[in-house]
């Protein structure tokens, strides 16, 4: 059963839970990125953001005077002070997108947060964007102040058509908070030349970087435009096929090898495994599902969910997370799941959640939401520090401060959370996903009410408003009360065994329907599990992890000492809630000096484990932690 | 107690295991690493080894009649057709090493086994180097060819003194073989000008890659001049002195950091933990102990046994392998240990056991033959493949060949053995010390003989002959009988709590000494058992290992089915030998499809478990291999 999601306009979110993460996104992230974008926090690399769209706006003007303007090379992924001229673009080729992803967040927050100070500086940040714009409606700094001549001939790299995406997805939420055309008009401009420039019987590219395909739906949601529509169906359509766009682009001829990195390997539709950069692949799966939506194409709808069924089952983390090397911060093979190598990127987890949304909007099946809600509150929170001012980009499922330190196979696992840096994708994507949360838990059909995650929230619906009163994560009790009698799908949590619901209902794919309610109270009961992970997963056998509700858990050595691996978790053992804690029974080994010895039996004495929220994980300094424990 | 190997031409091997070993490498690798040297061998990347010999002659003639010779770039450690001129040095920047280390194991064969045909192929080799010496007694084809201006500048990278090591190795034991001395003079010649170059009040520098060390000390041994083993000295203890002379070469100011690779991050002497390349370690603590000795220097002799202690405690795969990390083909941090991302390098392993024989004649305690016999059997013999012709340079504990393919973090990690390539450094490695094995078994001083690795073989000793038959591998069974009373000193192999011996005995370090006897029997108790690694190793908690004597068990998936991490052994298994094989009992767990699943119990049946030596793996095609399982 499909249904689409409510525009944030309809949502004003109230969750004990959440109030303090969106207050968080709101009051520090959405500020320090501000500053970040305008190179004014101290001590942090410098972004060059909005420093590019002023050159950039410099460089239109100049053209529309009809002066000659200078020629910097387009070579590289990143330019800084040491390999360019300082009147030359700066940063990484994809630096754009974070203004257009902070504008995107900015969006989201003034519609649940009225802020004329803020709005003051979003206009001005659109200006400056808008006044970088060329006339004939190209938009991308790094083209525009270093060569011309050069636009779209490197799509595989320098990711103009993924700059292109973020401004369509930063413009449609400035001007739904705003109701400031400026930037969506300059993003159909934009968009305009795109489909100018691509499809059949043009340019036949694809960007290397997905991301128009479902931006470009998105406008064409918001205008009704169906050249929109069919330029994202050509993107999708076109990816992969022979003679290679990208290997004309660059004058070889490969067998496409290299290409999996894209997912341009081969044909969409002939791809069954997820492969490549992780972020890059469910954002094209996300495109696909849109298209196949609006296009009603069953084929292409059934290629998306082959390649959920693939991560879903053998290539995601217990915490939500996707992307098992560092490698091209991608996708491994499957069922490979290292914990303390994982890459699991926050921004692989936060475009999983936008693939998920998509294919529980097309087929209301529990799945979708469980793996989005999994995603969620273990590896997208886990992204933000508390303080809302540093980010974990990798999020792994076991660190070894020591590790980090000393081997370069693990550089990339850092133990605290980092400030924010130059290539710094993960911190506005996560803003614009906390601030946008009520797109992605309640949806609507002809007649029923979706909950497809439970946040507590005032709705407007077409039923009319409906209150969702939630403590899910504190307690697993969710009421609904409705201005109309209305009909309800609720998801039931793939965790919960026991469940109780205060009117009728029937179960289909994992969702409760209740018929024509004025409320309903809902009670999943949450307790502690354990958890085990399949034993083709090599890195987890005869370990567990424990859960409770969505939250996954984790042991830290600030509270159960150092030399985790030590721990073993007894399969019987009671759970005891202290605070935020889970306190479980289990054993410490007693340390073994000798390197090799022939006892059969390793010392252990009972103890209890102290088990923290994965999310909350590296807040008090640097220290060990872990998943999964062996149990016994 | 102090000892010194008897040279080779004092024993003669002849043991039920390694006679077929022996012969496999004087039949198969001699001759086929002779055919590899000159590029004869299909298929095979080219050495260019006698290629780059003939091309210095030529320029060594040419300069001798005062021609000029081109000159060309030494810029980089690989010289290609598609990097460099065809007339200038090809290969790797120490391809010279590979004939030195193949004339090393000829001179070691031909000491055992008369070959009039080899010898007469190995003097044409001989004939070609010689010509090659530049007249002051340079000789390094590289910079011979290349740029003779250029010599002694860049010791860091580029392999002079390594290649004159292996040169000074190869020229004693083909001396020591045929008594021709050409080699040998030649090696002197250019001993002596390394002494007039380097020293105090000279340059002040010392090899990026050691082994000039114990090859001066090797020359001392042989030609009495003293000059070599001062020089020696002069390496050790300048290594790492401030300000770094590898700063100086290259024109920098560094903290050291990146000199941890050579060992030259700080001077010898405050060095307590093994880092960096691995081989490069264990060369240059084998240089040091023979200074320590020859000098009695007890300083010395303190860091070493502080070296020693820190690899055998912390750093040393059950395997006899070490060096945890290929990044750098390196040590580790201290009890890092991963099986499935080991380096392990087979040289590492033959570097480990020089250094075991130098500490087991300085101080005769079984630890340091213990090491050596790990690794010999384990590490090294799983270099070579059964057909003599195919190689591992990696010797991981856990193989699973799709991640080998797919998975990059484990490209090293090959699932079947390679043959002979380019950078061969193992293969030639591996003649020279099989070649030489009873050097490593058997020592004397004024009033003992010492066996320190149970061959069997018949040794001229000073007390006259000793002979020892040995069925050590198969049934820990030893025979010692001499033509006159000796004073006997048997190592106790640490893995052996039950022996017998036939003579009264002490036992001192490990040791048991037998005083004045013509005969002895001795009877290790070699039953398998279940061996647990610290559990400060993370890779190895709740797992065990099977040994049996020296041998290290592993599991292969050709004997038990894919899936070997789903295998559990149980603790308290009998053992029973099939041949070459150990069946114990354990179980299978059946596969879970599901990713993530809250039963805590996973279904497992009783099984059988057959287990190959780990020396014997992968000669059967690609397949999953373990060493560890786990165990209940």
């Amino acid at each position: 059963m499909t249904s689409k999601h409510l525009s944030l306009n309809n949502i004003k979110i109230d969750d004990p839970f959440w109030n303090g993460v969106c207050e968080l996104v709101r009051t520090e992230v959405i500020p320090y990125q501000y500053e970040a974008l305008h190179d004014r926090v101290e001590g942090a690399e410098k972004s060059y953001c909005i420093e590019n769209f002023r050159k950039a706006g410099a460089v239109t003007a100049a053209l529309r005077r009809g002066e000659t303007v200078p020629v910097y090379p387009v070579d590289k992924w990143q330019y800084t002070d040491d390999n360019c001229d300082e009147n030359a673009f700066h940063g990484w080729v994809f630096q754009d997108s974070d203004a257009y992803k902070w504008l995107e967040a900015v969006g989201y927050s003034l519609m649940n947060h009225p802020d004329a100070a803020l709005e003051r500086k979003a206009k001005e940040v659109v200006a400056t964007i808008c006044a970088a714009q060329l006339e004939n409606g190209y938009l991308d700094t790094l083209y525009i102040i270093n060569d011309r001549s050069r636009i779209f001939t490197n799509l595989r790299d320098f990711h103009e058509l993924y700059c292109f995406g973020h401004l369509v997805e930063g413009a449609i939420s400035f001007f739904r908070a705003t109701g400031d055309r400026r930037l969506l008009d300059a993003a159909c401009r934009f968009a305009d030349l795109i489909c100018e420039t691509f499809g059949e019987g043009k340019k036949r590219g694809y960007g290397g970087h997905e991301i128009a395909e479902m931006a470009l739906v998105k406008l064409y949601e918001e205008t009704g435009e169906k050249r929109y529509l069919d330029l994202a169906a050509f993107f999708v359509n076109e990816r992969g096929q022979r003679p290679y766009y990208f290997d004309a682009e660059h004058g070889v001829t490969s067998k496409g090898e290299a290409y999996h990195y894209n997912q341009a390997h081969r044909p969409v539709r002939q791809q069954n495994e997820a492969v490549g950069h992780a972020v890059r692949g469910v954002y094209l799966y996300s495109g696909m599902a849109d298209v196949a939506r609006y296009t009603e194409d069953n084929e292409l709808y059934q290629s998306c969910q082959k390649l959920w069924d693939n991560i879903e089952n053998k290539k995601l983390y217990i915490t939500g997370g996707i992307g098992a090397t560092v490698d091209g911060e991608a996708f491994s093979f499957n069922y490979d799941l290292p914990n303390d190598l994982a890459y699991s990127e926050t921004c692989a987890s936060i475009g999983l959640i936008f693939f998920a949304r998509r294919m529980a909007e097309l087929n209301a099946t529990a799945r979708f939401g469980d793996v989005a809600e999994r995603a969620l509150y273990n590896t997208v929170l886990s992204g933000m520090g508390e303080d809302g001012k540093s980010f974990f980009y990798v999020n792994p499922l076991e660190v070894n401060p020591e590790a980090s330190h000393k081997d370069s196979r693990k550089f990339h696992i850092k133990p605290v959370r980092q400030k924010w840096f130059a290539c710094a994708c993960c911190p506005p994507n996560l803003a614009r996903l906390i601030s946008s949360l009520g797109e992605y838990a309640f949806a609507e059909n002809e007649d029923t009410f979706f909950i497809h995650q439970y946040l507590g929230a005032r709705v407007n619906t077409r039923f009319g408003e409906v209150r969702v009163q939630s403590d899910y994560i504190e307690n697993g009790t969710v009421t609904v009360s409705a201005e109309n009698p209305v009909n309800l799908a609720l998801r039931i949590p793939s965790w919960c065994s026991n469940f109780t619901i205060s009117a009728p209902y029937k179960v289909k794919d994992g969702y409760a329907y209740v018929e024509s309610v004025t409320t309903v109270s809902v009670q999943f009961d949450c307790e502690p599990k354990l958890v085990r992970c399949s034993n083709r997963v090599r890195a987890n056998v005869g370990k567990a992890a424990v859960t409770m509700g969505p939250l996954v858990y984790c042991a830290e050595s600030v509270d159960n000492g150092d030399n985790l691996q030590m721990l073993i978790l007894d399969r019987d053992t009671e759970f005891e809630r202290d605070g935020e804690y889970l306190i479980v029974d289990g054993w410490r080994e007693t340390p073994q000096d000798s390197l090799y010895f022939h006892d059969t039996e390793i010392q252990k004495i009972p103890c209890k484990i102290k088990l923290h929220p994965y999310y909350r994980w590296g807040n008090r300094g640097e220290n060990e932690m872990q998943v999964y424990l062996r149990v016994q």
